[in-house]
């Protein structure tokens, strides 16, 4: 029986980060990582496997991440049970362990659909063969079909626009991303996705998958058929909780395993992390179904250093939910609370909003038109969310904005902040659309006052 | 005589902003801005006008943001005296005001060279007809030197090397950027122009400017000879403080009008922005150089909103620093310290480097390399400067990282942060800068408690 000090189960990415975070931390730790797939892929890189990536293969996470960076042993292999702090294997193999992180993962979920076993449909499976069959069914369609308008759904359609296939998204809400961008955002998304040559069909559910044992087309709720050689099914995903069910671990089937804010699991010695482990809204503290890499990874890091004794400072606040994503040429960007979301909650608010040019002059090649709204709590003055598209400076726009909403900066802290600008990489500084919206929303109270 | 609540001095970036900050705050203010200039430029755009952009007249700043946005009577006069509240103008007229803001800008200091008057040799003047006048000569020169190897040097240099032309920058320290980045910072800079075809000379100081009326070379100090058709004089500038010695207010003649940390002079009801005020560093509290559009809008709006009283959380803390640029197709941004700076201060620092690319696989096209090195404070664990070069996405990066100084966050913050990562539009979660930057750091505290 092999004996480690820290044994990481699940190769993605939030196994990966906390067995380097491990290794950075406690150099003399003998660490393993277990996982059941020969191949790990990265997750966000999955949509363009379609398209952008020629081979699905380039969308690997290396294994030089474990053997190397995190200084661990690779062990591929799949967990059945556990006694005490001993780990069988499928093999056969025991593993002991003295602190175990559970990173494994989410799998797609499969709606209530009458044929949804017939060949041509798929779902997004974090696995190589899977997405190269699939790629290999990509060849010959002409029709695809993808259901279910989030994130996955909509990169997925811009992926087989660009390789010339008539795509359908069919979505149960009235608007495409639903749930994590304001309509007006959404509606963005399908306006440009249209342009591309998409057909957005909203408000409908998909009841039926029509033909013999291959796919010949989809039907709606309405009865309408859409003729489709791929149905793609990405109405999201939910927590693998095998292991905390053998392990008697405290979970919640739809959010998953239970911890604390440090990461422990209801079992001393047992960590969660990723999209197994249940998340906290950074704003309610109820639980979310957000589930993204780049919150995996964080808490990662957090739990890798804080395997044998907790650092208290570094404590786990909640998603905040930064995503960013990029649909023909215009890239979209979101963090924290939407107006949507603020509504929903009964939040006191004040709404900014800038449109300008990501460049300037604005005359440059290259430039791009920028739009943001911020959203503000009234009393505190806080910055709570903020939801963009334009350039590809989006990807790290948003991440500006996240840093503002974790450091709860106010709208005054925001117009004296001091920013750098340049006419080949930003907006004007008397245009930069953070100031901007945020003097927006500030002469809004004026207004109010002198009213 | 016309008589104005606010009269603003000055119709660059921090005049207009002052303006425009002045009319959100307070609605019902008359606000007048005089400015010296027929044509309004947008500063950080000028070295654009040689090259990428077609007319220098596309570098104008609008005047519908003194007339409309701002609400203000836009008066194109020169300001000669002031007795009590009332300014006498070039043209005769009187202007009453009850609060005057001084944004009177700066203009390029000129060294004692010899023959700096003959013709061919060039500033960077805010002016259109100069500028216009500049680039006439350019389209009949060959070979274009340029004095001073700071941010103003380094993009002329980029944009003549782009139209064509044979460039020499001479710079009398080591390194080009050499205040203002690293050492290694400034020599990647160096070899991205040297790969652009531009020669650089080093540790040298210009002693002449030779021929007759018309330049025709310039003289080094080791009587070197490089021939010259233009000598650009770009070697930084001082605050034209004209008015301030008129108006008896307290100044420094290298560093501005000075003013408490709500930006007002030493007379009652006049405050001071932009290049002409002068400044503090946000770490030292010293007096310091730098002059920025950007840092000029942040003091217009902190004063704009602060002239009939003092909203006092709006603090002014100081000049952070935060610069953009792209010279050839590598964009370089900085903000707070560098390490330079922390050595001469004598500080107890860390550092942090990551190198990695900005999109995710590396393989997709349009991906670029990416290096930051992150400056923390050893004790107090606190980020205190960013330096990177990289793709575009830097004009933001830059920003979020002058976010995270301005909050002092620490190396721990920073690692449990949630940040977007995208395929398209960042680097991989698992790679992305910031936080791997900030990994490496802790990895050396670590390392160094174990020692």
């Amino acid at each position: 029986m092999k004996k480690y000090d820290v044994v990481v189960v699940g190769g993605g990415p939030a196994g990966v980060s906390a067995a380097i975070s491990a290794h950075n931390t406690y150099q003399t730790k003998k660490i393993a990582l277990i996982r059941r797939e020969s191949i790990s892929l990265i997750p966000c890189g999955i949509p363009y496997t379609q398209h952008s990536l020629e081979k699905v293969s380039s969308d690997t996470l290396p294994d030089a991440l474990v053997t190397q960076k995190a200084g661990a042993e690779l062990i591929i292999d799949d967990v059945v049970s556990k006694k005490d702090k001993v780990l069988s294997l499928a093999s056969g193999d025991q593993v002991e362990y003295d602190k175990l992180v559970l990173a494994t993962g989410s799998s797609p979920s499969l709606p209530p659909i009458a044929g949804a076993d017939k060949k041509g449909v798929f779902q997004v499976v974090k696995d190589l063969e899977y997405l190269e069959n699939l790629k290999r069914y990509r060849d010959t369609a002409t029709n695809i079909v993808i259901i279910g308008g989030g994130y996955i759904g909509i990169e997925l359609a811009d992926e087989y626009l660009k390789h010339g296939k008539q795509v359908t998204i069919v979505e149960l809400e009235d608007h495409l991303l639903p749930t994590t961008m304001d309509f007006e955002y959404g509606d963005k998304v399908q306006a440009v996705l249209e342009e591309m040559g998409a057909k957005i069909v909203l408000g409908h559910a998909v009841r039926a998958i029509e033909g013999q044992s291959m796919i010949r087309a989809i039907t709606l709720d309405d009865d309408t058929e859409i003729p489709a050689d791929i149905a793609l099914i990405c109405i999201g995903c939910k927590p693998n909780i095998t292991l905390a069910e053998k392990f008697g671990l405290d979970y919640d089937a739809r959010y998953g395993i239970k911890a604390d804010e440090y990461l422990r699991s209801s079992e001393k010695d047992i960590f969660v992390i990723g999209d197994v482990a249940a998340k906290h809204d950074f704003f309610t503290g109820k639980l979310t179904d957000i589930k993204l890499a780049s919150t995996a990874m964080a808490e990662g890091r957090l739990v890798g250093s804080n395997l044998f004794e907790v650092k208290v400072i570094r404590r786990y606040l909640g998603v905040l939910g930064s995503f960013s994503t990029k649909i023909g040429s215009i890239a979209f960007g979101v963090s924290g609370l939407t107006e949507n979301k603020a509504k929903e909650m009964n939040l006191d608010y004040e709404v900014g909003e800038a449109t300008t040019i990501d460049r300037h002059p604005g005359s440059f090649v290259g430039a791009s038109p920028i739009h943001l709204k911020l959203i503000f709590a009234r009393y505190s003055h806080v910055l709570l969310g903020a939801e963009m598209y334009g350039g590809d400076s989006v990807g790290e726009l948003v991440n500006m904005l996240s840093v503002m909403i974790l450091n709860k900066m106010t709208d005054m802290d925001i117009d004296t902040m001091q920013i750098g600008t340049h006419p080949l990489l930003t907006a004007s500084p008397i245009a930069y659309p953070v100031i901007t919206a945020t003097v927006d929303a500030i002469g809004k109270w004026y207004r109010e006052d002198v009213a």
